[in-house]
């Protein structure tokens, strides 16, 4: 209950900060009020949109539940209001984006596998929930997504996926296995963004 | 039966609207003959295909039906053989165009409404339907889709999907929510384009 | 049986070809190790796993078997390994490329038809399974799909498809229906290389 409860929070909390960066980026290509709020909301819903199309649970839970909608209302709006606060504050705000990815990345993965399909699709699944939404804004804006390009991003989600889905083959009891992908993850994405780590090119 | 008929006409009318922008633009990209057809027949059918996926209503009307077909092989060989004359009327093209929007929000609202989903999933999808079509003609092209940047273009959609969700929550006679619904998108639509007004960037 | 055999066997081999064309392109657009896997990963699968979550048929065989991810894993070694032999032998890998196109037409065709759809929805899969990885592959890299542009590409697996569709309604035996397809798909494919045939622009 507590997990349930705290994972819940931290979702919410992730598509907070998910459709902040989306927002950000919107305005920066100078899109108009629905512009930046579309991009906000295929940022922050968009991967776990896909993942449920994929998994054949419609409607997808990002447009039938009201809580992502207003949520990404609340992140518009601090973005217009807070400019320039929220231009000083990157570093946090990619703290917070680590912590989305870890969840969505995880959380993806466990709706998957309590849905009863497989690890491969479980872990694929998982992955594309935490850099989906990252891909679309990233294609909307005309870009080549940054997470093909750069920094240790869809590897540590890959490492957050992987980990819950061992714990639960283990038959590890799940709120355990949860934990311990969303730290795994976020501390892999910490140490990429302090030490500047990349994939390399080839 | 009445209401029946004219929505099939004006759904038809809509695609072929719809279909003839998606040509012209690929023909200006200088794609061949394929590309062309793919990028009408997308414009035209692209944002009721990835409503029904949403909605779980597999294959998709825009594949199943042949009347959308057909409707985009006509679109496309008018564009070839009337090519001057329809660079010269690209006022009467926008009027087809927000009727297209203005059917294509309500009567993706109406399906999702039908099917017995809610009316944020309602909402949502109509809005898509009507414009998710031209955002995936700027995608392929290479472009940051229009509909982000410029005109009242999904606020009216989502005028017009709003009001038949309301109309529809009143338990009005569904013929009279979607004949308001589409005036009412109509309407804005259009006085947005003789009065060039926009949505503000921020 | 035989056939069975011989269709798994050009699904891989297909499979293969298309993945060291999204890897290569990857490499060449100096994405990171991770972003070569998902360019290569949806090059190979992204056709068929869009044929199959429009066929309401999820997951995605292309997520849910473990034969095209490992198949994927070894394109993308194989074009990190041996890079300049890679770049030396084009013209094979387009032959290969044209193989992969003729089965995967042929084979979306199939599979739409034995789901019991019709031959409108059999046939546009069939061309969709066959073009769109390649689509996904030009649009995530920030390029207009190379298919739209140039070449008898689309419209080769397009008379593949409709030539097992029309074998499909004849009663012919299945297996003369895919032999039948695969051939003239490639044929015309190959030839078109072979004389530098494209479409008309217009």
């Amino acid at each position: 209950m507590q997990t349930e409860l705290l994972v819940f929070i931290l979702d919410i909390f992730g598509t907070f900060v998910f459709a902040i960066s989306g927002a950000q980026a919107a305005r920066e290509s100078k899109l108009d009020l629905f512009g930046i709020f579309i991009i906000a909301y295929l940022t922050a819903c968009g991967g776990g949109i896909v993942r449920d199309i994929c998994l054949g649970a419609t409607p997808p839970a990002g447009i039938q539940n009201w809580q992502y909608l207003v949520t990404t209302l609340c992140s518009v709006a601090c973005v217009l209001i807070f400019k320039s606060l929220i231009e000083k504050i990157q570093f946090p705000i990619m703290i917070f984006d680590a912590l989305g990815l870890s969840l969505f990345s995880v959380a993806g993965t466990q709706k998957a596998l309590f849905m009863g399909f497989n690890y491969q699709v479980a872990i694929l699944l998982g992955v594309l929930s935490a850099i989906g939404g990252g891909i679309l804004r990233d294609v909307l804006l005309g870009k080549v997504p940054v997470v093909f390009r750069k920094e240790i991003y869809a590897s540590a989600a890959f490492l957050g996926s992987s980990i819950f889905a061992l714990a639960f083959y283990l038959d590890i009891h799940w709120s355990i296995g949860t934990w311990i992908g969303v730290l795994a993850c976020f501390v892999v994405r910490y140490l990429s963004i302090r030490n500047k780590w990349n994939l390399p090119t080839l």
